[in-house]
Formats: structure tokens, sequence, C-alpha cells
């Protein structure tokens, strides 16, 4: 291959990850403002989310669009397609990060109609940080082929399924104590669902990167730390 | 585009789809398998339900491989790309399929454990039905490049998303009327939940037919069927 073409690549590729690293930070402040909604019990700023998504969804589209034509004008092999295929594969998952953020905005928009229960919406605020947290050093760890980073990302997953898994206990124990906390803790147990699935994507993404940079996918089993199917009472 | 290169690319997408086809197959099976070993209370089919979702896993990466393999080799451009990219998408659908139903499988060993809620399993088992055989004609339609068939899939997902809205709402009566309810229900909508997003991604896949087959993606926006982000109560 010539040098034209080579960096011709290069700056193919350059242009799709300032893409990636925008639709990134769109999707990190969709899942801060998504929580902060519900803290603050903020249905305009829930709506701001549920409109920001149509954003997230067309750099989606714009990032396959720009892949498909860089595989096919530039016919990159080994190292360079593969780069390009977990471009895919990132855009992919920030995209369905983006609809759980989404998600806890409309449920947002019913929440703040019903009697708050008591302390769990600041527990699942801190959820929501670590998730971001995790993000924002996982697009880091991207952008500068750092795998250590992206292993790191990887370990504090548990953390969240931890802080998860206390959630959905206390959950139980609050709508046991009284059937009208059953429906908002339903809901609330949804929107705890659901940052722990965005930390499960963007550990995903974390293992994208680190298979990236190293070649490899990392190959000790990922430590699973939802344990709620096994959970039989609130105890 | 010489004669040659042309027919080894259609070896390799035929050998891909081949493969596609045998995910597919184990993903429909481990759907019915799933709510069977709820229904029967069987740990037995459950646990094979999880082992059998290595195999689904394993045959991911092979596509992905086969598919990178192949853009390496033959360099395609346009329909022939196309092909070859939405074909990493339907395995990624499958592969979260599959994880559904594994999911769904896991809480079946801990529900068998507890006193069963009268005639919900048999609900959720009409609705898995629903969502394998919307999943077998998407395959089908796939197969046969049938734009036609993959619309009518895209259609029933309303039927799904209407049979889990009214378990959603069954299942906090069931909670409301008795607190020892709550756990068992708990566990139970996860799984309908799990139904439900299985019948989302199969609908996803139907529409990535549709663009294989049309290189246009249905325009008219999908109706979204999960309404209990709005259920404020269980009327």
């Amino acid at each position: 291959m010539n040098e034209h073409i080579s960096s011709a690549y290069d700056r193919d590729l350059e242009g799709i990850t300032t893409l990636i690293m925008k639709m990134g930070g769109q999707v990190e402040e969709a899942i801060l403002k998504a929580v902060k909604s519900l803290t603050d019990r903020d249905t305009e700023l829930a709506e701001e989310v549920r409109e920001g998504d149509k954003s997230i969804d067309a750099l989606e589209i714009q990032i396959n669009d720009e892949a498909a034509r860089t595989i096919a004008l530039r016919a990159p092999v080994s190292k360079d397609l593969r780069s390009l295929l977990t471009v895919l594969r990132l855009a992919a998952s920030l995209e369905r990060i983006g609809d759980y953020a989404k998600n806890i905005a409309k449920r947002t928009s019913v929440l703040v109609e019903m009697n708050p229960v008591s302390g769990s919406d600041v527990a699942l605020r801190r959820m929501a940080r670590e998730v971001e947290a995790m993000l924002k050093d996982t697009l880091d760890a991207y952008v500068r082929g750092d795998a250590e980073l992206a292993e790191d990302v990887r370990q504090r997953d548990q953390e969240v399924d931890q802080m998860y898994n206390a959630l959905f206990r206390e959950f139980l124990t609050f709508m046991m104590e009284d059937p009208r906390n059953i429906t908002p803790c339903m809901h609330l147990h949804f929107m705890a669902k659901n940052i722990e699935r965005m930390g499960d994507l963007t550990t995903n993404m974390a293992e994208q990167v680190i298979y990236l940079v190293t070649g490899d996918m990392p190959d000790e089993a990922r430590p699973k730390g939802d344990k709620t199917a096994y959970v039989t009472d609130a105890g």
C-alpha cells in the first residue's frame, strides 16, 4: 500500500474518531441530565434528554456511513479494517446507552407525579455518575489507545453491579412495607436496571478498546455482578 | 470486477448466511426452551439453555471473523459491502436475543422455589412463542430476500408490546393484593421485559432485512408499544 492511500485512510479514521467523541460527549450529557431530571423533579430537563436522543441516533448513522465509505474507498486490511469494525461496535453501544438515558427520562415524567420513595433517587444518581465516569474514561482510553485505562473501567463495573444489587433489595423492602410504594418502586427499579445495563455496555466498549489496542479480547472472564436473578427475598 | 472474484464473494456470503441460519435456529430453540423450563418448572432444561448460550456466542465470533475475512479478501463495495455489514448487525442482535433467553433461564431456577403466581407463566409463554415466530419469519425473510414478510414482522411487534403492557399491569395488581407476590412478580416481570426486548430486537432485524432488500430503512416511524413508562397505577 502506498503512502498516499495510507494517509487518506488515516484522515478518514481521524474524522470518524472525532464523530465518536462527539457522540460520546452527547451520551455522557444525556446520562447526567436524565438522573438530574429525576432528583430535581424537572420534567423540562427530561424532555430535553428525549429530544437530544435524535441527535445521538443521527450521529450513529453518520458514523456507519463514513465507515462503510472508508471500507469501500480504501479497502483496508488487518489492523486498519479491525479499527473500523470496532468503531461500528462502539457507535452501536453508544446508541444503546443513549436509548437507556432516554428511557430514564421518560419515566421521570411519570415519577414526578408520585410520592417520592425516600433516598432512592440519590442512590440512582450516584450509580449514574459512576457509569458516566466509566464512559468518559473508556472514550479517553479509545483516543489515547490506553489499554490499561480500559482494563480499569472493566474492573469498576463490579461496583455499579453492587450498587444495583443493593438497590434491588431496597426496593423489594419498600414495596413490602407499603403497597403505595409498589408502582413508584417498579419505575425506580426500571431506572436502576437501565443504569446497570449502561454500565455493562460501557464495559463492552472498554473490552473493544482493549481488543483494538492489544489485538486480544480480555481472556479472563468478566466478573458478573448482577446477582438479583438469585434473590429470593429482600433479606 | 471479474467473474472469478465476484463468485468467490458469493460463496463467502453463502457460507456466512448458513452460519446466521444456524445461529438463528439455536436462538429460536433457546427462547422456547427458556419459557418451557419456567412453565414446566424444569431446572435441568433451564441449565441446558444457559449452557447452550456458549455455542450461540461462539457462532457470533465465527460470523464476525468470516465477514472481516471476506471484506479483507474480496474488497466488496456498494450492495455487497452493505450485505456484509448487515450480516454483522443481524449476528449482534441474535447474540443479544440469546442473552435474554439465558437471563430468563437463570430466573427460572429461582422462581421454581417460590409459590406460583396464577396464570402468569402461561401468558409469558404465549408472548415468547409469538416472538419466536417473528424471529423465524425474519430469518426466512432474510434468506429469501422477502421485504414484505419482514414488514409483516415489524407490524406484529405491537401485539407483543400489548401483551407486555397487560402483564405489567397484572403484576402490579398481584403485588398490591398480597405482599408475598412481590418477589416472584419482580422476577416474572423481568422475564416479561426480556421477552418484550427480544421482540424489539427481532423487529430491528426485520428492519435490517428490509434495508438489505430495498436499500432503504423503513421511513414510517415504528409504532412504539411499551406504554408502561406512563403507567401510574394498576388500573
